[in-house]
C-alpha cells in the first residue's frame, strides 16, 4: 500500500540499499526476477523504489534503529539502460517528471517474503508493487528464474510428455488432438459420434473445446458417459488407445468432483482453462489427478500481447508448467494467432527445457491448423515433442471428421516419408480434398 | 480453437446470422458485453467472427442441415463506429489488411453456453475468441451486464457495507483501515504491538499488507493469535469494536483452513487477493466464510491500465463484488496511482450501485494516503460510504502509530465540524506533524 508523497523521498543511502551484485546474495534465497521498464526521471530512484514497493516499503518502525532490507529487500542485480525515449511507450497517468528512459533490469527477491505459494508468488512479482511504482509507469515482467530449493517445494506435472506418450503408446510423433466442432450446441450423443469419426480416422485425442464445461444441455456426466462409451469402442476397433479430454473447468469447489465424473465416466485426460480457474486450483488439481492434465490459455492474452506492457506469456507458461500441466496448449505459429513466432518459440521451450525436478510438459500450438500446416508447425517446433490440435481443418473436413482426421495423419506419414503433400495427395482422398481446398482458395 | 483459413470465409448469410436486434431476443437469456475493438478489413466480417470465435465457432455438423446460431450464437445488437484509424493503437500482428475503424461494439452473449461459473464466464468474454478474432487485433472488454436471472445463481456479499458497518457500530462516516507497516518483515509480537498502537490511536482496522500470508518467520497462526489478543485489548482500552483484517491469500487448497485458523484466533475479518487466488476461489471463501471478506487488486493493472487494450478495470471491480467480496481495495485517486479519476469514480460507482439482490461492496480507494488526503478523497467518493486505507501515513508517522491513526480521524473531525485542517491542526500535534510535513516538503 501506499503513503503520503513526503514518506517516498529517498536519501543516497535509502536508494544504495536496494542494489546488490548476485556475488554479495546468497542466489538460492532469491528469484530472479527480469523486468522491462520505462523510467520517468532518476532510474535509480526509480528502481529503489521498484524494489522496495515489491517488498519491504518501509524497511523500519518509527523510532527504531533497524533495517529490513538486507533480510527481506528486493535488489537490483543487474540493469541495462536501452535508451532514451522521447514519451512513454503507451500513455499512462503519472506523478513523476524528466527524462524517459527504458531499461532492462534484473531483481533478485527474497522468497522467504511469501514462500512456495502461486498466489503469493503472483502477489509478489505481478501485483500492486510492481504496477504502481512511482518513477515506472510502463512495466512486462519478463522472465523468472527459480533457485532449485524453491523449485523443490513443487511436484510439477505428474505424467508429462512421457506419461502422455505412455497412455497413447505414441512414440516418435507428434500427439494429435483434435478439438470436436460444433463446439457449441451439440447434443452428447452427437458430440460422441463425431469424435468417434475422428477416432476412427487416426486422432489420438478428441477434446472438448475450451468453451463447451458442464452445461445444461451437455452435461459433463452425459457427455463423459458417453464419450467413454465411444472411447472403448474406438480402441477396439482400432486396436489404439485414444484419448478423451474432458474440459472440467468450472467453479474450484467442484473441481474434484468434476475430476471425479470424469474419470469415472472414462474421460483418460482432464482440459483446465488454467487462468480462469486459476494456477493455484491447478496446481491442488494437479495434486489430485489420476490422470494427465491439459491446460488452455483463455484470458492469458489480456495481460501478454502489448510488447512493453505487463506479464510476458513465457512466464505464464513456465508457471503453468510449475503448477503441474502435462500438456500446455498456447497460441501457435502464424498471423493468424497474432504471437510472434520468436514468442511462440519461447513458449514451447518453457515446456520442454531443464526445469530443476519437474517433468516435461508437451506443448500444443494451436491455432489455423490442418493437415496443411502440420510440416510447417513441425519444422519450426524442430522435434517431434508437441500436439497438434486443429479444430474445423479435422471437423470441418468436406468429407467429414473421419476423414479429417485421417487427413491430418496422411500428412503426418507424407513428411515422414519425405513426400510433398500434393504428391502424397494422389491416391489419399482425405488429404486430397485439402490440399484442392486450399488451391481453390488461392 | 482455430481451423484451416479457408473455413473462415463467410458469405453474407453467414454474417447475418450473428446480427440480431436486442427486440429480437429473450435479453433474459443473453449477458450484454460491451467492448471496444479495433476492425480491420470489413466492420461487419470482423464483427460476425467476433460473434463466431466467443460462441459456436462452427455452427453446423458437415452434411446436416442445422444452425446452432439462433440459441448459441453471440450476436452484434449494437454498433458505433467511432471512426477511421491510420493503424491500430498499438502494434499487433494480424493477417489481414484493410482500413481500421475504431468501434464500440455491443454484444448479446447466451448465456447458456457457460453457465452461473466465473471460469467459464471469463473463458467465454475474455478468451480466447476475444482475443484471437480474425479482423480484430485489439480489443478491450468495457463492461458486462446481467439479467436477473444470471445474477440469481450468485449470492454475493454476505456481510455488505452494512455488515461491516455493524460490526464495527461505525455509521455515517467513512471506515478507516491502516496497513501495519513494515509490511514485511515484523515478527508477529511487533506487528502486534504497532496495530495495538494504531487501534488505539483511532483506527477501526488494522490489516496485513496484501504481500504478507502465512511465512515462516510470521506464520498466519502467530500473528493471528497475537494480533486476536491485541484487539481485544484494544476493545476493552478503547471501548470501541476493532476489526484485525488478516491475510489468507495462499494456496486454494489451503483457503478454508487459513480462514479457520485466523478466525479461531481472532481475526475478524480476512483479507484476499482476489485474481492471484481466482476468482472462483473468491466465490468459494465467500460461501465459506464467518467474517468479512475483504479484497485487494494485485494483478488486474496487467491488464487494465492500457485505453484501449486488455479488460476494463470496472469489469473486475463488477466481478469481485459478484463472486461475494464485501470490501473491495481498489487503485484510488491521486496521478501516483495512475488510474484516471474517471475510472476510480466507475470503480467505486460498481461496489455501491444497484446489482439485482447483490449486496453493496465497501469500496477502498488507496494509495498515497493520510491525513492530508482525507477530505480530497471523500469530496471525490461524494459520501461517508467509503474505506480509507493509508499505510505509511500511519505508521511512518513521525510520532508513532498512534499518532498517525489519530492524525486520521483529526482530519475527520476537522472535516466534519467544516475547520480547515491547518486550522484545527492547532491543538492537535497528531494532526500538526502532518500539516507541518508537508509545508516542509513544498
Amino acid at each position: 500500500m501506499r503513503e503520503g508523497d513526503e514518506a517516498l523521498l529517498m536519501n543516497t543511502d535509502d536508494i544504495r540499499g536496494f542494489f546488490a551484485s548476485r556475488e554479495q546474495l546468497d542466489m538460492a534465497d532469491y528469484l530472479t526476477l527480469e523486468y522491462y521498464v520505462e523510467c520517468v526521471g532518476d532510474i535509480e530512484t526509480a528502481l529503489a523504489h521498484f524494489c522496495s514497493e515489491q517488498s519491504t516499503a518501509q524497511w523500519r518502525r518509527v523510532g527504531h534503529d533497524e533495517d529490513f532490507r538486507p533480510r527481506f529487500g528486493a535488489k537490483v542485480i543487474g540493469l541495462q539502460i536501452e535508451g532514451e525515449l522521447e514519451q512513454l511507450s503507451y500513455p499512462v497517468q503519472h506523478s513523476e517528471t524528466g527524462p524517459i528512459h527504458a531499461c532492462r533490469v534484473t531483481i533478485a527477491h527474497p522468497h522467504r517474503n511469501f514462500g512456495p505459494k502461486l498466489p503469493n508468488l503472483l502477489t509478489a512479482v505481478c501485483g500492486e508493487g510492481v504496477f504502481f511504482t512511482p518513477g515506472i509507469p510502463v512495466v512486462k515482467l519478463l522472465d523468472i528464474t527459480f533457485p532449485e530449493p524453491y523449485l523443490n517445494a513443487f511436484d510439477g506435472p505428474k505424467f508429462g510428455i512421457e506419461g502422455i506418450r505412455d497412455l497413447l503408446k505414441a512414440y516418435d510423433r507428434p500427439i494429435f488432438f483434435g478439438v470436436v466442432k460444433p463446439n457449441i450446441g451439440l447434443s452428447p450423443a452427437h458430440f460422441a459420434e463425431i469424435a468417434m469419426e475422428s477416432w476412427l480416422g487416426g486422432l489420438d485425442i478428441a477434446k472438448d473445446d475450451e468453451m463447451l464445461a458442464d452445461v445444461e444441455w451437455s452435461t459433463l456426466a452425459e457427455r463423459s458417459r458417453e464419450l467413454g462409451l465411444a472411447r472403448i469402442r474406438a480402441e477396439k476397433e482400432t486396436g489404439e488407445p485414444k484419448v478423451y479430454l474432458a474440459n472440467i473447468t468450472d467453479e474450484v469447489g467442484s473441481l474434484k468432483e468434476q475430476h471425479d465424473v470424469a474419470v469415472r465416466n472414462g474421460a483418460n485426460a482432464l482440459l483446465i482453462n488454467a487462468l480462469p480457474v486459476g494456477l493455484s486450483a491447478v496446481r491442488m488439481l494437479a495434486a489430485y489427478t489420476k490422470v494427465p492434465l491439459i491446460g488452455h490459455f483463455p484470458f492469458i492474452a489480456a495481460f501478454s500481447r502489448m510488447e512493453k506492457y505487463g506479464i510476458h506469456s513465457r512466464v505464464m507458461t513456465k508457471l503453468q508448467r510449475l503448477a503441474g500441466l502435462d500438456s500446455i496448449i498456447m497460441p501457435g505459429f502464424g498471423s493468424r494467432m497474432m504471437t510472434p513466432e520468436e514468442e511462440v518459440k519461447e513458449n514451447i521451450a518453457e515446456c520442454l527445457q531443464d526445469f530443476g525436478h519437474i517433468r516435461r510438459s508437451l506443448p500444443v500450438p494451436g491455432g489455423s491448423d490442418s493437415a496443411l500446416t502440420l510440416e510447417t508447425v513441425y519444422r519450426k517446433v524442430g522435434s517431434v515433442d508437441f500436439g497438434f490440435v486443429p479444430g474445423r481443418g479435422i471437423f470441418g473436413h468436406p468429407m467429414g471428421p473421419k476423414a479429417g482426421a485421417a487427413s491430418i495423419r496422411q500428412a503426418w506419414d507424407a513428411i515422414e516419408k519425405g513426400v510433398s503433400l500434393e504428391r502424397y495427395a494422389e491416391g489419399h482422398p482425405e488429404l486430397g480434398a485439402m490440399v484442392a481446398g486450399a488451391r481453390r482458395s488461392h
